[in-house]
């Protein structure tokens, strides 16, 4: 299972979600500051969640792992405006490491443009441990969405 | 003991500390955002607990009491834009209840002109009982630091 | 026309709009940390504009006024937690002054019971002048919306 | 002129500043959330612009230019807790292209261990156009701070 390019958004897992410009997440330039791209890609992880039924809430307190990001990278391609909407892409990526990796792709919603791209990687957690396989609760997770 | 005026910032216990600017603070107007004034608030209580042995996180788990804020007001008089830098004044509020008062003065450090003021209240939950009576270790902290 | 009292939401010009915790607005505590409230009553002032055709960024480039906040004052009654979703009101409070005065009640979707409640301030600034009068087209906004 | 592997800090231009960790900025894990991160990036630039002559908001004003982001990657090491304090590292990474290169290195202030490390990009845009050559006012600073 290889993993593919980053602004495949054709297939696999994907969960889209519209997003709108707080007057708070804006900079001095008008733009949305750079860092608050992350709570996009934070709503994207939430709607994934929520649509392929894997609630971090609830995997958390259930299953007792952390999630923490281990690596983030964001390529800023155009700028999204004050008064702006947008739309927030999140397609899960497949890999047989214990890690969760998601894709992004922010697109205007009106011209569809593509504003930013960007990847997470995310590793589980127990009891303080970093888990070094797949946990048993994620693989099946995968099994039941992934297979062909 | 009665609740002095909230711009009396003549007498009693008192902190001061530098503020910078973050980029990220400020909005699309070039001046910080009205809700990021509550971190300049926070760091103000942060640094009367160093100054006047009050630390909230050492008090947090050696008491076990979490302190959650009830109110919050805020005067907004002058801006604060990108590159200028501030000094937040925290002032405890003596009362007789089971609460935490600090007064706010945030002051434009070249000029000394005052830009915001504002009032925090905050009150003590153990076990997630409010209390209401204050607690044994925050009267010591008070007969030591208030007595004349 | 006198200013209303801050917890009647029954009548009025009031905009309701459905609200998602963020994983990055909790605090240690797992509870929404207080600044991000104002967040909140943004979504619920921008909801109100949509609403009641008030639009902030349309009418900042049209009539060429900012409208910045000169008073925040909020309660903190109940706690908001991640996972939970939450319903901000936001309502006109109607004055004769120079000023856009507003009450917000949020509420827990699920329980109805009131979170927090607050009132924002705001002046017309035009040409880094305080408007002493109404302007004209707020005037106008007034006598559509609020005549009986 | 190559770009120099990311973890070298042991020389060239380097501005180091220390962190603390805000309330507001602690997940409900306890650690700083990881958006977060990018404000002590942006403070780390920002000292490295006080230290190396290199000020964003006077070049803005003085030479017109914006500097947007254009790239940003973080990986994440090891937590940043309520109550500790860090230190960031920026480092100018030299490059012949139209771009302004920083590496950065967030440390435990106490263990020294690194936390985090990460690389920002931005560009030029002067009347929203893209620099495709260095600037002159740029090219003059990269001569004075760089020539051995």
């Amino acid at each position: 299972m290889s993993i593919r390019p980053k602004d495949n958004f054709d297939q696999g897992l994907i969960a889209r979600k519209s997003i709108s410009v707080r007057f708070s997440e804006v900079d001095a330039m008008g733009i949305v500051w750079h860092g608050n791209y992350l709570k996009y890609f934070e709503d994207g992880r939430d709607e994934f969640g929520s649509v392929y039924d894997l609630d971090f809430v609830k995997v958390y307190s259930k299953e007792g792992f952390l999630t923490p990001l281990v690596k983030v990278d964001i390529d800023y391609k155009r700028t999204l405006k004050l008064g702006e909407k947008a739309i927030i892409e999140t397609r899960f990526v497949p890999t047989d490491a214990a890690k969760i990796i998601f894709d992004y792709r922010l697109l205007n919603q009106d011209t569809k443009q593509v504003l930013t791209t960007g990847r997470t990687i995310q590793v589980f957690v127990k009891d303080e441990e970093l888990a070094i396989t797949v946990p048993r609760f994620f693989q099946e997770w995968k099994d039941k969405w992934l297979r062909v």
